[in-house]
């Protein structure tokens, strides 16, 4: 089949994307819980909390207290999310505990930009600029760059490769300027316009002029072409995806509300399993993980493979 | 994009089997209002009702006044299924509004017909071989052969290519006993097994055998993994699908209750139409449809394009 990878990276980004979203107030122990859970289920990269202003995101003010809750485990990389100098102050301080990466974040559309972070594109490499200069400075090495809106854009309407490319360059220029080397690439559905045809066209493009960078994919279902996009991605070889356990989060950009957000993690490990792609995770204790957060959240999150469970059961009575 | 079709046809098969699942009575009206409904889609096949017992499935009692309800739509066939004679019986009363085709249906798992319908391999093949015959007498042609379980079985475990070989096999001597021609293959993911590289592997082995059979696929999204296998069906240039509007349905084999059942017609038609694969389906109107079976049947259905709508508007806005 093509070119699947031997292995896959999933990073989870369930409790700090899923929490942000939900309405009613997640208590610090839940978030801490849920963490924990994850951290048994052999996910190597979690993103824990966004250290942003709690006037603007009150459901993270007590970043703090979940990261110091949480129990590490070892082999597991605890990331955290940031948009400034004062968010990165913050987690400085837990330079122990998080594994902090400075990352170049740019959307290829531009009218995103102004909407969601009202700048413009020179407004944006500019505060990309600052962003890169102060992760320097505290001796954070700056090795990825994000783009958002990769695939097409609410505001703008489709993305062309170009758009990605000149993006992507836009990206690197800022790098060398600091004196840092991207090694990695992240391709972002933020809006949910990705289709198989459109991820092929656009990993292809950047390929073709950057080979050595590692590609990673983060994916929406908003509708539901999600896991058919991570498919397309794996039979181009990408190794690296985001997802978020149970389908946690939501995407703000939809049309009503309850539409998906991030691909559900344990659908991705089941495709990805079931095709005999390494995944490094135990899917019953991620699926035993996806129960927990719809407990804490309390209402029905997206995954299907959470209510429907995985074959290993069957297979089993079956034999 | 490998072998992808120019144009699929898609069978609605929402309003069967999505108000059989349902626990409170949908009433005859709803159903009819569904129906006509997805009449205006351009979907250009609609399979309306189940002719069954009474007794066994009191959800469809109201077949006949279902359909003598609803408005035939030209250019679109209606279909309805049954199992036995007296079905069979029920649905010749209306063979001016309804398009009658018979069909052969086996299991490509011998454990799940007995389960399912408690009947072993030669049970199944005489109980297929009798409905033949009766069909022929009633002057319809059987045409079709649908193999449940070609993917994997909850009681049986993985089902081999092979395994569909032998199952295509005999219902092909079924045919040819009763002096009939079979043209069309439907092969069904009856309890969610299914993965992109299954479907390569059972479409490349029929496809190889019988190579003049028109394919079709009938997926569940059980797992989440519906809309990528119908993808990998795409790839192969598999041009004919069963899906059910908003996801309705759902799937009694699930380990949950609220999995999903059929894929969703909406985000079918979207990942096609996405991709420059004709379809003949107005998105917004079959999504307005979607929304009127959620209201019919007063629970979230799984759809995520349900929820977050197609792209058209957002690209006439940006234009």
């Amino acid at each position: 089949m093509a070119d699947l990878p031997h292995a896959v990276e999933i990073s989870e980004e369930g409790p700090r994307e899923g929490f942000q979203i939900e309405k009613g107030k997640i208590g610090s122990a839940d978030k801490i819980a849920l963490i924990d859970a994850l951290s048994a289920t052999g996910v190597k990269s979690i993103q824990v909390v966004s250290f942003v202003s709690p006037k603007l995101v009150p459901s993270w003010a007590d970043a703090e207290t979940v990261v110091a809750g949480f129990t590490a485990a070892p082999g597991v990389a605890y990331t955290a999310l940031w948009f400034n100098e004062a968010g990165l102050a913050r987690a400085l301080a837990f330079r122990d505990k998080l594994s902090l990466k400075g990352s170049i974040s740019l959307s290829a559309s531009e009218a995103f930009s102004r909407k969601n972070l009202n700048r413009d594109r020179p407004g944006q490499i500019e505060a990309m600029r600052r962003q890169t200069a102060a992760h320097v400075a505290a001796g954070i090495a700056v090795t990825r760059i994000g783009v958002m809106a990769a695939f097409g854009c609410n505001y703008s309407g489709d993305i062309s490769p170009a758009d990605v490319i000149t993006t992507v360059a836009d990206g690197l220029g800022i790098a060398t300027e600091a004196g840092q080397t991207i090694r990695d690439l992240s391709l972002a559905d933020t809006m949910g316009w990705a289709t198989p045809a459109r991820i092929e066209r656009v990993v292809g493009a950047v390929r073709s002029r950057w080979p050595a960078l590692a590609l990673s994919l983060h994916l929406h279902d908003t509708r539901g072409l999600g896991i058919a996009n991570a498919y397309e991605g794996l039979r181009l070889g990408v190794a690296r995806y985001d997802a978020a356990v149970a389908g946690l989060g939501g995407c703000p950009f939809a049309g009503q509300p309850g539409a998906p957000g991030n691909i559900a993690t344990e659908e991705l490990a089941l495709l990805c399993e079931e095709m005999g792609i390494a995944t490094g995770i135990d899917l019953e204790a991620l699926i035993a993980a996806a129960r927990l957060a719809e407990q804490i959240v309390g209402r029905q999150l997206p995954s299907a493979a959470l209510r429907s469970g995985t074959l290993k059961g069957f297979r089993s009575k079956a034999a």
